[in-house]
């Protein structure tokens, strides 16, 4: 496992060429330049990015499908289980806990939380929503890596704090809002916005 | 107004040091090593993407905070209204309908489509949800920019195919599938998974 600093930007592409080769079987070898049409990226990219890894190539042929596959679930974590809390169970929440993405072999929902008491109780997607109050013990006891918090702005600095003390190690905030995170914790600010931003940027690269 | 071509991670990083810098005053003087530390990048970097756009700086001391809000908000095409329409109002769509970031100055939902007739003719955030099979001509009618699919993702490819015949120019997509456009339309995949890939990643960095 490499222990210098990748790029974040390196690690969001490792996800998008391991989503493109698990249509590939264990066996086929794919060149660097196929991967990089099939991400949209060049084929000096995908060297460079798979090069911080060690060597995954057949010179003069490419990659092995499999090996690549087991390689980059391996550096993502995603050959074990990550264990996942949820905070705020509105409408992101409630979608974001049937969203297929977050529901696969590696990613493993174990706990969801709310305010509300006509929520608390209830079950949704498999998972019964708890009190807010309850965070820190929960997290702590079902040994939870992960929180996602969908609660609403005025909420959300407040529950990062019991998620940190309940012994999270990342947080992927979806509430518009800036949390601050001691350095051991890891934070991914998750703002829709800036998507909407990409695509009117282009916007003003075409006609009229 | 630049007319070659930027990388997609540097008009991202843009929106992100506009994030930062609306909340100095506009005659401010902001250094890049400031403007850096407040998005977490470095003073070189930070350099090197606005320098894309022409010269900002006042050589010694900084960038001017007005004169980059205006520029940076030009060039993302944010000095103008941008006009949307949603598809499929389920948990995600209506989440996204409420979502602040895209109630901005610019961006204006102006309309929603879902197949469900117990839906149709309802008003949610102010916008009317209207029958999917209306989409080409609404979209053409109300000059609509841009479109955001939510639906499952059975539907997703001909949803955007409707979008496309009224005329969008860029789609951003929540369907965890992948559709097809053409080149005159951009795309966006928003894949929420890969937000929790990258927090996987960085738990293999940290002990045990």
């Amino acid at each position: 496992m490499p222990r210098f600093k990748i790029p974040e930007i390196t690690v969001e592409r490792l996800s998008i060429y391991l989503r493109a080769i698990k249509k590939f079987h264990h066996e086929e070898i794919l060149s660097s330049q196929r991967l990089a049409e099939l991400v949209g990226t060049s084929d000096g990219q995908v060297r460079k990015d798979l090069a911080y890894f060690g060597e995954f190539g057949v010179p003069g042929q490419g990659y092995k499908v499999g090996k690549l596959k087991g390689e980059i679930s391996h550096i993502l974590g995603l050959d074990r289980e990550q264990r996942i809390a949820l905070v705020g169970v509105g409408k992101l929440g409630s979608a974001l806990l049937a969203y297929p993405g977050f529901k696969s072999e590696e990613f493993k929902i174990k706990a969801a939380f709310d305010n509300d008491p006509s929520k608390v109780g209830r079950t949704w997607q498999g998972v019964t929503i708890q009190d807010v109050k309850k965070i820190p013990q929960v997290i702590s006891r079902e040994k939870i890596d992960l929180g996602i918090i969908t609660t609403p702005v005025p909420a959300a600095q407040q529950v990062a704090n019991k998620l940190i003390e309940g012994g999270v190690k990342g947080i992927l905030n979806f509430a518009p809002t800036r949390i601050v995170v001691p350095d051991h914790v890891k934070l991914r600010n998750v703002d829709l916005a800036i998507q909407l931003e990409g695509l009117s940027y282009f916007l003003t690269q075409v006609g009229p």
